[in-house]
């Protein structure tokens, strides 16, 4: 299994990076931009494209392994036994199409369900964050330190606007005194690279009502791996195979605000 | 005054690239001391080294140029009669001490009150934005297109949540409808960046409550001269010697949300 993780991962880094080449050398083209089922939901032939590659290159090398995918060119997978790669071709489409950045690739590798790898890859900026569990997470090779804790009032956290105007998905209400407590507040529009972020350290916490498994596959494997938090918004473990909530963030932070603001999930 | 315009140019280009490679080469060391005293010192100390940088170029080169700086090194300008540079020697400094990034240098240069020369430099990603006003705006020496009409449902803007929360500066309840209206809303906690994202097209709109003469006086430059409008909130010009409001967007979208949302200033 050890050895086998680590052929895996080897794959895993050259298919990602390769897949990133693709990308950057299309940006010179025009994106031929469709629409899926709604306005917010803007997909690239390009998203297709670097999924199905992803998808022939681990059918290729590992027939028996499982595939998840944003695009839906994987497998109908209902239960985590087995290998099972969760993949985000491109996370942070509408910034692709509109800023060429602030996107990236994203794959979580489990293993019976346990997330054992994960890759979340900044193609513009060639920085590929990735982490066997147990082994450290590191960024382009370079070991990134563990999360220590911080002080709410010294806290930035990754929000976005809409969720605090009064919206369908959660009670805006309740995050009001938080935004008003946290020393600030950013939104980026990529939560694998909002994950990434709160890996760092550069923001000390995320939270967003509703994600898909590929969105946060990956990095809940990497924020977990530097002794940070990865739960849903009532501080239960997440379901990798359902839409959940997400609230990421530094040790102690994480329990501050679930007790504080979030009411430990009880709203 | 074309010639010498080029030539303050010129030089402002270099000053700002030299003050740029110091602040990189400062990352290691300012990384290392960080656990054992305030980052915020740190950050604060290689600020006024940078304003000061700029300030003993500028008054070596052009002795009779008035400088404003955020630090406060600069001269007490009153009036912007002759020549004034307007420097943010570290804007996004909250970012700068969370996350090494997402911060920029902001110059721009006033003739008699008029904005000629505008350098906004993210110095992480080496990436100069610059303008001489009529000659067009580029990103290390490559074109940046026109600005072009965009629809509010399609717009992407980037506004704080700190701002839709109910809060001193502005009436969040106006904001309330346009973030239910638009595609999305991001922050990045850089007002030079985002006066950047504006101008290259990658948001439509910017609005946020206050921001300082030197967040504002580069980024603005650029912004006009892509055919963007850039205007306090009330759609008024604003004073570059005085805190504003900022309203930035694309045209059309600009009078657009003027009059829906913020009902002509009239609030």
């Amino acid at each position: 299994m050890e050895w086998n993780l680590k052929e895996i991962d080897t794959y895993a880094k050259k298919w990602i990076r390769e897949a990133g080449d693709h990308i950057r050398a299309s940006f010179s083209k025009t994106l031929n931009v469709t629409s899926k089922s709604n306005p917010n939901d803007l997909v690239t032939d390009l998203d297709k494209a670097t999924e199905q590659f992803f998808i022939k290159k681990i059918k290729e090398t590992y027939p028996d392994h499982k595939i998840i995918g944003e695009e839906g060119y994987g497998d109908n997978v209902t239960d985590l036994t087995g290998t099972v790669w969760i993949i985000d071709p491109i996370d942070g489409t509408m910034n692709f199409v509109h800023q060429q950045r602030n996107f990236a690739i994203s794959i979580g590798i489990y293993f019976d369900g346990e997330g054992l790898i994960g890759l979340i890859y900044d193609v513009v900026h060639d920085e590929l964050y990735h982490c066997i569990k147990g082994n450290g997470v590191y960024l382009n090779e370079k070991p990134i330190p563990k999360l220590t804790e911080a002080k709410i009032s010294e806290a930035i956290i990754a929000l976005n606007a809409t969720w605090v105007a009064p919206n369908k998905r959660i009670d805006h209400q309740l995050l009001l005194p938080l935004v008003k407590d946290v020393r600030g507040t950013r939104s980026y529009g990529s939560a694998a690279m909002e994950m990434v972020y709160v890996a760092t350290g550069r923001i000390d916490a995320y939270i967003t009502p509703r994600l898909a498994p590929w969105d946060i596959a990956a990095g809940i494997i990497m924020i977990k791996e530097l002794g940070g938090k990865a739960t849903n918004l009532r501080g239960e473990e997440v379901d990798i195979l359902k839409q959940n909530s997400l609230f990421a963030a530094k040790p102690g932070l994480h329990g501050y605000i679930l007790r504080n603001y979030l009411k430990d999930g009880k709203w």
